[in-house]
């Protein structure tokens, strides 16, 4: 992260500021917001000048509102000049999402759903994103690839069944692994609990349908609702009784929360 | 990228994908877009296996409607699901910029103004994130701290003046170097160009106060506005007469493309 | 695993072996074996020097007896002496594993039980190893730290019960995890089983419990025997009809296979 | 080592151990053993965790005792619990090879000869499994490929004899670089001593033509002897009077030491 | 730097010095030089011993005679010693390109010229090198191929006219760029002052030529002179009033210094 | 190397060459020199763009005439162009080495000398370097500290005389591992000789002394000069008889061959 800003050196800082200069500066909110990734932020100030201090006003998961300092930094100027960008840009990222995903989790407040995760992360920062979902109060799905079993309809083009999918799924997982099919219809429902499924992915069921899901599964697996749900229509879903909720849009389409660093001359 | 997605394997396509099986595959829209990204694409792809056939249908910097074909992969079924979300991701997040940037670059048409971007990018994107941005009709603002001096609010802390900045500033540049200032009002603006400033940032100036700054200016060296324009203000920027407008939400905000990976067994 | 060995660089080949020499070179088993890491192999030769030819003679997870030819490869003499070493020591520790994988797997032929490995496995080997494993007819335990829950008796300390061990952990992981737990009684199965575990790992329990703790679970989930179970041993607790059977030995303590590469001068 | 192991994060501390508890916990052995990578044990939980105390309660190349405590270390329960399995593998590993080559050394105890180890190492453990040799008390052959010239067979293969060889290798390399040719038979040694061999490799002798290969030499230079030797057989070569004997099993073929981590909440 | 000398070891100071050892050492200059690479020195020593102290004597730029003391480091003997070849490697070859540069600015002092650098540097040694010529006095043209535009002969060949050349740069380029462009004549001169340029630079132009180019900008834009200028005929262009003077000379053939290590046992 | 002078990208070339352009360049030079680097040339070239054809037109070794080309290559213009400088720059400084050695073996011819580098490289390029060496038809001394034993000054500081440190060395190293030595009178030398050393070098003697050394080790063991020897002093040395001459300047100090690349649109 680091590298890409500042490449070769920071040359107005170079032409601009004392290498003896001291400054003092705080990360300050714009906007309120769900605090996340202050030890990533206190990471990369560390990484660029170990003897910078840094010290959190407040801790990942709190809610702020406009105006709170978040953190603060004190040491060289020139590497607190250096280090603005890129720490803010990290920061105001993973607070944006953390922010969005408590918005999902109020709307959803008293029912029994939970708002997810999914793996339409931007590429690079997965594990930081997912735990800014969390910081907002989300859990997490799968990390990846390699930590569960999810049969998805391109899964299922190369076999005739959900239940022949299932069934050569069981025979070569682990022990420790579920495994989750995607369905599209509730005759597709009934198979993939006919088949041992241990979750069921409902796509783009709307939520008549998955209230029908609910019933038809009668809480012996948990189930997932996903695809295309809004702040607007979480509540629908939630209140069917369906146990999971996936948002794609928690991860590739918050927005960077506004959060600026007020610098002080020592 | 890849490797943060598959970690030690990909569970569900060893489970469920017998080795030998084919497939192709189309990366098709499901909104109207502009195209960014399908070199990263073919890379990635090709990245993860070199077997696979890949053929482009658009070109980045097109654009298309809901619906159209972006590119095509043929090969190995295991392959081709296992890149599937990386591949979309990627994709998806550089569409996003390219189009949110065409809509800003759009709503200037007829002007002046060009649209350029920030170093408010996604940590470890920047490249390819500029790179959209010139796909969506942009233009690139500096690449990063090594490569253009800004001195900015956070910097003049440090001086008595803009013009003691920039006469310090000009005494340890290269030859090579342009050296922009940021002001805050129109005194400022006078002393930036009275200091020999190359390029002024005007920091969140309405309308009114940009007219005013370019009548001052009379286009002896290029004005850049800056500071929470949108999608509804840009015009009113742009009908001053500014050379420049820097928009950071082209990078850290844009909502990522619709884009599906639509997989046929062969 | 190249550089360790070349490190500046081969001085007895290029002392002693013209730069334009061709040669062809077997990779010939001196022992029965298992075969495992095929792939491996290829992809060392052809990280050394893309221009060799490399042609397998047999197939991973084949039983071949003293004397055959696994592979073979052609091209520059420098380059086939310099990978030997190299490429005889990677595919001879995995078709070690594989081999005394696959005595384990034939001594509990015919029961119901798995044999499977552990996460003690040769530091930076991890992938391949466990993929020999399943070369010689084992299956996989989680891979590591991140796609399972195994709550042991270090993490038990930590807690007053297994039955608040759990209810924590059910509380935090995703709906994709699997939670094992260590048992070290039929008590502690007890309460394991009562605490909603999904798989119980019986810790150094001797057959006549293995037996015991199989009759209590009547098959409501999977039981995993572990600790030092040997080639002697492992058939008594196979036949208790426990699911798994965890062999720490088949990464850790395997024999390298004994392998040679004849080289001819061409 | 540590990524292979915890990649997006161990799962199982994250659901069921306290951010804030602590620990202490013992490095303790099961058996008699040789010990070796204490300091490599240092690096590994320092690596993860600099907080974490660590004592070493013995010294590299310290014969010890079933139960004895190697070592303890002191701090986050998290880190401790995540670093228990990485840390005992690789301790595990180097205290095999070291106890192992510890009985040929004592096999040989009186006469002239040194245990040496060779190339066979496990890949990407060479310098590590190399230590661990000496730990024991064996001394090492050449690091790789690049500091000694060894002419075995395949290389010969290449030449008329052995005389030609040799000339050429003289012809090549630096001053500082001693030249070891492997021998078949006494006629090929006989050829090998007048071509300037600065050592001789006996490849596959048995302990009497060993004898007499010690005999035609009469100590002008060091002979090794080679090929498939065994604590059984390792005094009978030893008692020839050879200067050293070189066995691939201390590095490839080491089982694991039974050593565990025994963990105290505090 | 560190790892291409040790590679597996050094062999030297483990076979002759204790492990317990204690030295201090002296970085002594055996001629008159420029010092440059303090930082580094530091840098380098603690990166193989953090324990090792670190002292400076004097400071980058300063200009030292013969037989005086660098830095000093103390510390363990093992560590001193190994570190010693790569430390002075570095120092000297940084020392000695800060000394040739001071010679070239000490020719030219009284006039306007200033003495600036090239890409032409050792590989992997930009930076570094870069630094070295500002300790000397020298100042930094581009550090790369991404921080300015140069239009040379070998991209002329690909236009019709510099006036052509040009008009399409300025099109592409960002706001923060200014566009050098090299000639071989006063008429090429001549078109590229009309055509815009930022800066020219002229290449081997005799002092009378570049006299006639000054004369011909009358100080509209900067002017570089290069092409195989040296300490002899330096003086002669910077007397024409030319701007700037480019010197590959100063990184790619600039003598080591001569500086040596005096260790000390403690 | 190219990504030290490309970082972001070459705007030059991206402002000015059209993507599709073609272009033929040759590598030429302006001096007669040696050739050294033809198949790094190649690397790198390639590196950056697989696509471009690379021709050879001499083999490293060749002594050339001033105007010959080297190499041609063939391709996009825009790789070309940004491939120039960092070819360039390893080209030139390779063949400068290979140049210079040349000059130390011409002026040694008819003697028994050889001419050998030392460890003073210039830091990351130690292998390439030392080939360059042998390019010119020097020989190598060792790689770096693992593959050779040299005690030099520095260690006898910890040893109260040669012999000790010898026999100590002896105790240590492997069976493979010469042991030079370093003297500074012919006292030393004869300690060092009853000692057993297998090489000695001989610090900072005049020929006159080196003679003398000659002369009283009779052949027994090589001796290698070393110490401020010049093109001028060279011979002097050679006739004494000694085996070895080591130059440092060799890699250190040797000018940048002249080497340019004409490029022509295709």
């Amino acid at each position: 992260m680091l590298s890409e800003d500042i490449g070769s050196g920071d040359i107005t800082v170079a032409a601009t500021i004392p290498g003896n200069a001291c400054a003092s500066a705080q990360y300050r909110t714009k906007q309120s917001l769900v605090v996340a990734g202050i030890p990533v932020l206190q990471e990369i100030v560390k990484l660029l000048d170990a003897q910078i201090e840094f010290k959190a006003h407040c801790a990942d998961g709190a809610s702020i509102s406009s105006g709170t300092a978040i953190a603060e930094i004190r040491g060289s100027a020139r590497s607190i000049l250096t280090v603005e960008r890129t720490s803010l840009n990290i920061l105001q990222h993973l607070c944006g999402i953390a922010t969005l995903t408590r918005q999902y989790v109020e709307r959803v407040a008293g029912t029994h759903a939970r708002i997810i995760d999914t793996r339409k992360t931007v590429p690079g920062l997965r594990v930081l994103e997912k735990y800014a979902v969390t910081c907002g109060g989300g859990t997490n799905h799968r990390m990846g690839l390699f930590d569960g079993v999810l049969i998805k309809n391109n899964h299922l083009v190369f076999h005739s069944s959900i239940a022949v999918a299932m069934r050569e799924a069981r025979r070569h997982v682990g022990h420790l692994v579920k495994i989750e099919v995607e369905v599209r219809s509730l005759d597709e429902l009934r198979v993939a609990l006919e088949s041992g499924a241990d979750v069921v992915l409902l796509d783009n069921f709307n939520p008549e349908q998955t209230g029908k899901a609910v019933e038809m599964t009668r809480g012996r697996i948990p189930l997932e609702s996903s695809g295309g749900i809004t702040l607007e229509t979480v509540r629908d879903f939630a209140e069917t009784g369906v146990d999971y909720i996936s948002v794609g849009a928690l991860t590739h389409s918050a927005r960077a929360a506004d959060i600026h660093l007020r610098v002080t001359s020592e």
